[in-house]
């Protein structure tokens, strides 16, 4: 799974992940940092970065495929982009439920 | 929050659950049993399946207070149900993409 998937499901999911998981994920995609560069002040490992890294990311596919919250919204992004034009209401609740 | 809620929300977020967490939640709200009948074949304390309980239903409780999806889900319910009768079709895609 490329990048983006998982900072959609960071996104959705973010709430269930230990404080220490959500900065060390948000360093790295959303920061930019390098795994070295987020080990260093830190005083750890590269290596234990990139192990945080990949918790992250087992737990967030566990989450997906359990929840499927990513897929059910991104169904439902589709059928309220769908009656945008024919029934602009229904269309904007839905899109305002789901938070998008 | 009553047992009603506790069993919407164990039926959304039980794949997050140890096996023996959602064993002792299901025999104590699906087959019924008390809490003694749940702890005595197993060898342990009324207390023990008290705390396996508590433990289920706080987890629970944490979930939803992250993702929501209980409440997304029904308030979509409402919005299909809002549908059916002026566009049958777009509701029973909804309902489906909900699982409802």
């Amino acid at each position: 799974m490329d990048d983006l998937y998982f900072v959609k499901l960071f996104d959705i999911y973010k709430g269930l992940l230990t404080a220490r998981q959500r900065e060390v994920f948000s360093s790295h995609y959303f920061y930019d940092l390098s795994l070295a560069e987020i080990a260093e002040p830190e005083g750890t490992s590269r290596q234990n970065v990139y192990d945080v890294i990949r918790t992250v990311k087992n737990k967030l596919s566990e989450f997906e495929a359990n929840l499927h919250v990513l897929e059910m919204t991104e169904k439902l992004t589709v059928v309220a982009d769908g009656l945008a034009d024919r029934d602009r209401e229904t269309s904007a609740i839905i899109k305002d439920i789901i938070g998008r």
